[in-house]
């Protein structure tokens, strides 16, 4: 019998009879009910059309909070709510760099953000370094009064294991030039594209706010910004319009299903509502607002009330310092051990191919049950040792909050990660899907199965 | 007996027993060293490298032509010179569209060629239109006053087949949207990538030069306005500033290797040396250029002096009209009779599939003969119909100048076309060099053997 048939026949039941399903009834019809379900996508969807890009402290982060809380109203959560989330506004007006001298060329670049601007027109001459590590060890004076160009190429990898490798480049590149002397940075974009787009992203202020601009060159322009250092000597100018411009606050966006039997017991999903401002954010992150509030969603659409609280947070202003999920760990703080696991999606919308966990009772009878739901999807159990249950989950993970981690394939997520091009075509709906229904499994074990008798 | 050995021995051969070798060992061996050679890809590498986008009116332009020239006579042709071209000048200063209204963004575009400006701004509502036909069948009620937005989207195609069917949106759409009262046309990229780049690209000019300002939308951004649309009314600003500034004096770039038996019988081949100003013209048309003069270079590397002459034409502002190939077929008039055979490489640099002719005799022999020096590159004969040698050539073609033709796999040539994503990477080198020897065989032989005896 085809699901499309069973389900209605199972709500159909559990109405009449006012009891719900066999657990494991429930589980698999949600899981292959979810699979065809279109108010993820419609999510993504909409938000990307209707707001566009919305990166924190600009007035479409404001439009993107009452966007999100009228969807997750419309979507029939029983509580939708804001909680405020401040901090200091960057904004991008243009920024333009070109090749002086005998090749004369303009140069695809973007600001990182953070960065400072150059006060109109700044001219110097480029240094090149292999990487971070060698700027590092490179002497003052060779970089003093230079363009600094950090140019190594960061390595595509299924879980973005090159990320953390050449992202030092963009967090602390700006800092150390600057300590050199160095009156700007260029970095090869932390990106796995040949792309004409140049890839932003947050420069790392925890040891403190660079006074130097700071810019990302699209590979292709890398590569020829190396092959003309190669000729000789490379003037560039430099004119970027960026900047710290006041003190902004958004707001963490809140949606909750109450739980039936153990309303007080939290499950924590979500993504992070901000996107950065050149493209319209649909890897990053409308996709992880809409797969766990489209799983959500899923128990809301066939009136399975689920043991636990489910609780969807669109995080506020995750790319300039997680500052909606620090906002959210402090203002829950006194709840936290209430909140009995937590987990993000925040790395695209490439199917999911693993399952990690980081439970203080692992047992044995629920990992093979999960494994046994997650097995028809393509998915895998790796283990109780997950490190991260994504990037808004790290202040909750700190306070002890339990984990799990749903493992998307990254292989080309820093293709698009950052630019202009990340955009609701880049998704591929059946893999948005498969999340989905990945979710809505979790969702039910962690709601209806997992340590209920204790 | 590896070919690169048995090369150096052939020249050895030929040098002291002052001799040209069997023409079957000159031809297959001449293919097997061109696969190899690196002067072609050195020549789109610094050309892009060096002068980068060149678009026919521009300062750049003038440094195509004298890098160009230096490089050919680098190269050692015979005779180096170049041939003035005059043409009206448009230049473009920048281009932008926003959203208005409730779901306010910018969306990417870029200006068509030989577009006018907005005069600042300029803001319309939207109507949107099937393709050029609906456009064409619209009653000009529904337009005017409008911005008109033609949204159909251009099909790959192995052999660009989709590119005549889209492209008439770009070349007579703003004129039939000016005639029924609109106030500016926006057309889906003639393209078949699904990234954030415009395509630019000339309008027709031949039934007038349109006075409303034209733009192409990149294909994610006609996906976001279809969305848009379809939720409302869309009201649209856009601030292009564009236009036609006066006249200017560019350059075809001719060089030639002068035949030892029947010197007066030209071979012409050849690319455009302008590209649009977006990109750095790898693909369009730089590798077209590269790879016919990288051919020709084989017989100058191995002195192999070829029975006719060969001529290898950079031609001037192809983009905005064929100008230079219409002064080239003028200038030249009166020797066309001497012109034997022609063809350009204006496709990219996919790997070349077929070989096509236009000859007055095609005889069984030499087609046989083409076909198994081509065949081990994989190319097949596909008959002596070929209806172009290039967008260049057609001027001569109009005067009687027999044709062959070289089919390159151009499947993805239109993700890239016209775009600032026309870059040295999109060439991929092992393709590049069989087109190199493909060409180098059809030099051999029109050169050294086509009805030599006659």
């Amino acid at each position: 019998m085809s699901l499309r048939i069973l389900f209605p026949a199972l709500i159909a039941i559990a109405l009449t009879a006012c009891a719900t399903p066999q657990p494991e009834d429930a589980a698999t019809s949600l899981r292959e009910h979810a699979l065809q379900d279109q108010a993820g996508y419609a999510f993504v969807r909409d938000l990307t059309t209707e707001v566009g890009p919305r990166m924190g402290g600009t007035e479409a982060d404001a439009r993107a909070v009452a966007w999100t809380k009228a969807r997750f109203e419309q979507m029939g959560f029983d509580k939708v709510w804001t909680e405020p989330v401040t901090f200091p506004q960057w904004q991008r007006t243009h920024e333009r760099a070109h090749v002086l001298g005998k090749f004369p060329q303009p140069l695809h670049i973007t600001a990182l953000g953070g960065s400072v601007g150059t006060d109109g027109e700044l001219q110097g001459e480029v240094v090149m370094v292999d990487d971070y590590a060698a700027l590092v060890a490179t002497p003052s004076a060779r970089v003093k009064d230079k363009i600094v160009f950090i140019k190594n190429r960061m390595r595509k990898h299924k879980e973005g294991a090159g990320y953390g490798e050449a992202v030092i480049a963009r967090g602390k590149g700006a800092l150390e030039a600057e300590a050199k002397g160095a009156k700007a940075l260029l970095i090869r974009s932390i990106g796995t594209d040949s792309h004409r787009f140049a890839h932003t992203g947050m420069m790392s202020m925890s040891a403190g706010s660079p006074q130097i601009p700071a810019a990302a060159l699209s590979n292709p322009d890398a590569d020829q910004l190396e092959r003309l250092i190669a000729k000789g000597k490379v003037n560039l100018s430099l004119d970027i319009n960026v900047g710290w411009t006041g003190e902004y606050t958004s707001h963490n966006v809140i949606a909750e299903i109450t739980g039936n039997k153990k309303p007080d017991e939290i499950i924590v999903i979500g993504g992070h509502l901000d996107s950065w401002d050149l493209g319209t954010g649909a890897l990053d992150d409308g996709a992880g607002v809409a797969i766990t509030a489209g799983a959500a969603y899923q128990f809301i659409k066939h009136r399975l009330r689920p043991g636990r609280t489910i609780r969807v947070v669109a995080f506020s202003n995750e790319e300039q310092g997680l500052v909606g999920a620090k906002a959210y760990a402090k203002a829950h703080a006194n709840e936290l051990d209430r909140h009995i696991v937590a987990s993000e999606s925040d790395f695209g919308a490439g199917p999911i191919w693993a399952l990690k966990t980081r439970l203080n009772n692992a047992d044995e009878a629920f990992i093979a049950r999960a494994t046994a739901l997650l097995k028809p999807l393509g998915i895998e159990y790796l283990g109780n040792d997950a490190t991260s249950g994504g990037p808004d989950i790290i202040p909750l993970a700190e306070k002890g909050v339990q984990l799990f981690q749903l493992k998307q394939d990254g292989t080309d997520y820093f293709d698009y990660h950052h630019t202009a091009d990340d955009t609701l075509d880049k998704i591929d709906p059946v893999a948005f899907n498969q999340n989905i229904a990945a979710w809505t499994v979790m969702l039910h074990l962690f709601a209806n199965e997992w340590q209920m008798d204790q």
